[in-house]
């Protein structure tokens, strides 16, 4: 089955420590979307400005990702950019340019509007409603967010979480949004907000699900070297939708397996800057990793 | 077969945000010991003063604790007291006073110098030395250490290194030792300092064993409530000890599960002041913990 993801599609200027990396493709949807193409057919939605690569549009193409959904406007594209510190946990936004984003909310296709799995990835809840009220009984909607929409949209936030059937975000995301430091609690809480599932992402640490199969803790695959971190979450939960949407049997059975492929796809997102690394990756190398992993937590 | 266990055994102070507890049970051998007893004889090797609390005797003894090695001097036990922050994971020192520990070193009785499992908690790496002098060829010997004596200390630690299995050590420590953040990096320097065994602890994380059989990645038991982690890392090494010294087969077959074990007698620990949740438990509330956290991270 396929997936539909909707998120910020973008152009990312990144500076680490060690290199400097200017107009590369990001934003949410376009990790999410790659990631997730490896699993399943995927439509993307999103929008970006004249100004946008074509060779970029290209990329997208490359791995079978629909772009009826991505509307090309008069203007600039989306750009964002920003700074790592050594370590490469801590980064700081240089500079904000939302362009054509500014003003367009996502339009779906008539085509798309049946999609059978959803993901709703990083972009403010209001347009995440917007395109849940274009849907057709989607069988399985997923919803991402950031702190920035906790700061300044929590109100749509909160309307959108019992709309939608999993919900995720970070560690201090939960925290600040149930007012809760055990993660526990901040689950049970989460769940009382509406979503059925919950899933806590906790960096290098991995994550961590709650469903009605009781939790699941998640490893991160461990990696030797981190060049560039941006676009992990949102390949972490485009793997994990592209996943369940590419495979059989009951939806409940694949969950956890979901979350692995995604943990391992977001682990090769951290290896290159951008999406360099993600886009060169084949199903062995993922599989490979899957079964590292399972080796690594057997016991 | 039965461990040796050697460290400090003390009087703890601990302040929470919530209550304080004074002169508790505590010292890295105490906890060390009890941990182990769950899986294992064990010899514990110690100094307290003529102040020590003759329940806490008891207490060692009902966990059939041999203490032949523990002597008792004129003078008083080794007293810390110490200040936790709301989230528990940061903590400082209010106040060490070393009393009998400043100017003994540990004696082994002659009938402990053969046994088979030797762990060296956290003390000074020169009582380390001095225990491993006075051991007839140990089978395993574990040592465990703390930032203090990388700052004070490092010379005597680097000489000990050569002269042990296994070394254990939380994960600032390691970088600390090794000028590496990224863990795998710093494993492998830590093994060039001579243990065949390395495992850095990562809080609630967990941990990682570095080993001939490859990595493994050792979930930590997630808890609804800290009440207070002092003593945690101790009981992890103790747990790993004795469930190694008690198991059946090559050593190199149970070291995950001796991980494993530990970790869970680690999340009992944090459950309660000093040793007060530890000593209540059993052996099939560990295994309940062990199989939980099979499922826990089963895919």
């Amino acid at each position: 089955m396929s997936v539909l993801i909707v998120g910020s599609t973008a152009l990312d200027s990144i500076k680490t420590p060690k290199a400097e990396n200017p107009r590369l493709l990001g934003g949410s949807a376009s990790h999410a979307a790659v990631a997730a193409s490896f699993f399943a057919p995927v439509n993307l939605v999103g929008v970006v400005g004249e100004d946008f690569p074509k060779r970029y549009l290209a990329l997208y193409r490359r791995h079978g990702i629909n772009l009826d959904g991505l509307q090309i406007k008069p203007g600039k594209t989306f750009h964002w950019s920003g700074e790592y510190e050594a370590n490469m946990n801590n980064r700081r936004t240089l500079k904000t340019e939302l362009g054509v984003f500014e003003t367009s909310s996502p339009e779906l296709p008539p085509q798309h509007r049946a999609t059978p799995f959803v993901l709703l990835a990083n972009i403010a809840p209001a347009l995440q409603h917007h395109v849940l009220d274009q849907m057709r009984r989607p069988r399985f909607v997923v919803a991402d967010t950031m702190d920035l929409w906790l700061n300044i949209a929590l109100k749509d936030l909160l309307r959108l979480l019992p709309r939608v059937d999993g919900f995720v975000l970070n560690d201090s995301e939960a925290q600040q949004l149930t007012g809760e430091d055990n993660v526990f609690v901040a689950l049970r809480k989460l769940h009382r907000l509406g979503p059925h599932y919950v899933i806590i992402k906790l960096g290098s640490h991995g994550s961590m699900l709650s469903g009605s199969r009781g939790h699941f803790l998640c490893p991160a695959y461990p990696l030797r070297k981190v060049v560039d971190p941006t676009g992990a979450g949102d390949s972490f939960v485009g793997g994990l939708m592209g996943y369940l949407a590419g495979a059989r049997g009951p939806l409940e059975a694949n969950l956890r397996r979901a979350l692995v492929h995604g943990s391992v796809v977001a682990s090769f997102c951290c290896e290159g800057f951008g999406l360099n690394r993600t886009t060169t990756i084949s199903r062995s190398e993922i599989a490979r990793r899957v079964k590292e992993l399972e080796k690594l937590t057997k016991f």
